[in-house]
């Protein structure tokens, strides 16, 4: 009954998407391809119901395809990392990423962009949720996963990458939110993250992948 | 935390155990195989948090293994279909029975038994649950499926096939539950299905093979 | 979607027949009639959705049709009492008779038989819900209205006529249930209440109408 | 305990004011009316509890008056139509409007100003609702019922006609809210819609009559 | 608004009974003493509401009343230690016993009788409830408090000590329910237990002191 | 798991910090002593689970010590009185302040400032919580009570003495908030009240003294 949260990796030649479908049984994860962004050829739906943010990763690890996703279950939304051998039938499933108590992500996790291969690590751009009295609040924040295990977290930012600040961040059909699905690093090493802001209009922030890979490690103050 | 509900299938001299592993996350559909059901050997968990109720057909189908779960998905309960190369990565699941409104299985269903072999179809043996103001009654039904395709339904009774109706079965720590992890077809064309009662006690059941089939497809009046 | 509790009433030498009709908005009261339980003629839907538990005064009082029925309204359920002048155009509704903290009928009331007329009032049958931690205990009880003006409650039994008790009460299908759609008072006062138990099974108790109304009036130890 | 919507229909010489009447019981529909605005004489309370957003059309239809109110019935909130003789016994009812997935009125839906006649129908402007995970967002939207069966939906606007997109409708008690209780139509063809916005302030939003049933019938891009 | 699960302890001449008070506030904890059990005499609400299932031991420990309760919090029912100098003021509020996941007292705890002094400890009976689909299960366990600091649990059963097994204790208002308030020890060391079952009727258990102990201590086999 | 909303009492030349303690058990009040605010001396937790919004009095009355709190019982948030000899252990609680159907504060009430000694009585500066369909909307009001009695109520404003109405306090992680934990008088008679606004940012806010006891008693209008 929809479509929603589309995320694109390139892949030898191709571009994967990986988008959550509406059913009437619940949300799914499904993947599609395309060489020009005009065409889609539909590969499979790659969860049952109950399943969403589902992000590719560029390239296979150990002769597998890896993706991250946020199955429902008990209502704890968790990122879990899941395998394939050929783009359709999974296994070997993992929790990667918890919800923190007292943390800007206390209250739900989800990955947000393809991860992003750097020499430090998979570098995970995610979304995290605090729930308040009068709704929830969506931040972005990182992850770094290990290049050849990413089941491995490396680092995990204590602090939020990018919170609600700005009137377009804060006013909106969905206050308080920001919310990417995607990012490209540029050759001059800076990022540019593209992000919803209240559900209502599109942004793009940057920032240099150095100083993000710090910040996921907590290096520098926020 | 805990394993619930193990359903056992014979394939080409071992038996597989279909189990419902209780994780923090939710419950996972996991998978063992024995030998002499003294020592098990884990297999893999075969699906990510949210689903239960798995149960393995006895034979490949068109080369592949095929399964039966439940994913909780937004909640609707309802059985799906799932294929495997390799018993571990799964993949094109389908939705394959759901509850009908006004019927003894309207707010939920769930496999009980592993598909039987009938020359009619695949014989699947499972429960449908109503809900009152009491709680929920648990009933147990039946549903052809089609040798060859197993995602095609052949037929579906309209009527439970077990009911709770003994004082065993409506009185003891959750009552009003008939509920069935297994079935085994003697030589004669009896059918013995094992189930619990009431959450309490444990009981076989015993019809003629031919007189579910005709029930199932609805041919004999309840 | 379905048909629930009907109650009969016989005016003028015709039988109307009072039901809850559930549809898609939820339940709604309808009216039909019929000369032979054989053949009935629908005559209208009388309530928008969201009620229950519709009963017909066997006779105008004043020129008016009188119904009780149940508006769901914030979900506290008390017996409603409306007029007609036509059968299908119904207004100046007032609140009856609500549940009582502490007693039979705390959590819900709604009609049961349709009003008996006696010389000292009008009777009428209902039933009261108590909610446990274990679900609901449904119990019969009665309140005389005046005969003249029915929306004026003249008496209302403390303690229930009737509650589950026997095992065919307590057991089945909704433990704990007793819930009447109809009584009779034969030529030689005594009074037949029709009543299903447990959801299960079919039932009849029988009273001394006398006994009955001085219980209403609690002139009678329980 | 408190009114709360009321909407002005002048009939025949009088002003009726419709509006929600709150009880202990829940929300009721209730008549009053008026010549001066001044004193106002109360006619009946004109439903059961558990009803809103009533409005009544100018004029008879067929012999009859008609109104347009909001049943809560199972929760689902769909604008229905009734019928009256006398302004006081209502029946006939039916639903109207229902919610519509996918679209700005998917999860509920209330009358907003009295049905205003045109040469192509009766033009009824209403609100309908949209969910988000930070609370409800409320639109204005438009329908168009037939002159002889208002009964019949002639047009429904896909796109709504007000969003909240000022400061001043995303800011204050209840965010997001553009909600109107009345609009008039000028001798040019102007129509001016009174309305309030983030339940805080009062507003008036113009536009020609036209244009507005072009847009209902979904002939212009939104 | 009524009053609830009195326990009655004996210190230095007279009956103290703690009791639970609701309150349109919630529960709370009174206080009141009787010579004779026909006049009372209340002493005070010794809780703010949101607590019930107050007991009260035998004797000052270093120089202080000690009581168990059942603060509600955050609905997690677990039994707290308070002290006091005179009867009426409590503090130094401790967490005493939590519900155990995987147990019969998986859901809820409380203190049932007033704790008993033993020559192995303070012996306190208490209930514990485990939720199914159909409503909870109540329990009665023990546990063994330190003589001297009764804020140190000494031993707790892994088995209930008594189950809803009986047909009256199965089958009633509330089904599946033992709970206890008192309990005596006869000179020969017989324990009596004092119990209503399903809230429907009253029962006595009996138990020798010391196999309550081994059992309170896992030294027997359930 | 973490402390909130501290407020400060100065007695007797100490300051005295109630604050609310986050366990895993639910919120307890929690009392500290400070002479430098550099270092804190943890005195006790002096409520069950349970409980917030705790403020002490600057004096002792009639030789007690005494505080306000809030309960939460059975969900209601009220305002309630207790007393205590030695700041740990407190009894004789009461019921001061309870919400309004109806008004500013009718969703939940809970004490803000410690209550500021005045010749007309003690002044309690306290939240009122109004709930909408897209959450609550945090008020500041003032209550008057007796200087002997302080659980005697004076008077009790029916305006709240500030409201959301800057963009500050409007926008922000969460919407519609005024939150003062603490007041002062200066010696011209002008009061500063600290308070956050949106969970965001921290304000001033200035009234004189004898204008809020007016404001208080409801003898100018808002």
């Amino acid at each position: 009954m929809g479509i929603e949260d589309p995320r694109a990796t390139f892949i030898e030649g191709t571009y994967y998407v990986m988008y959550t479908a509406y059913s009437s049984y619940g949300p799914r994860i499904a993947l599609a391809k395309t060489d020009d962004f005009h065409t889609f050829e539909r590969i499979a739906l790659v969860s049952e119901p109950g399943n969403k943010d589902g992000v590719l990763f560029p390239e296979k690890i150990d002769g597998l395809y890896v993706r991250l996703d946020r199955p429902i279950g008990l209502g704890v939304g968790s990122i879990w990392i899941s395998y394939s051998k050929d783009l359709s039938n999974w296994g070997h499933s993992k929790v990667l990423i918890s919800p923190r108590k007292g943390y800007w992500d206390s209250y739900r996790v989800g990955a947000s962009a393809p991860p992003i291969k750097t020499e430090w690590g998979w570098l995970e751009i995610y979304h995290g949720v605090q729930m308040t009295s009068a709704g929830p609040v969506y931040r972005v924040g990182t992850a770094l996963l290990d290049l050849e295990d990413p089941s491995r977290v490396i680092g995990r930012c204590k602090v939020p990458l990018l919170s609600p600040r700005e009137d377009y961040e804060r006013i909106g059909d969905v206050p308080n939110v920001v919310f990417a699905c995607g990012a490209i690093v540029e050759p001059n090493g800076e990022v540019k993250m593209y992000y919803g802001a209240a559900d209502t209009c599109l942004c793009v922030a940057t920032a240099k992948l150095e100083d993000i890979i710090r910040y996921t490690l907590n290096e520098v103050n926020a």
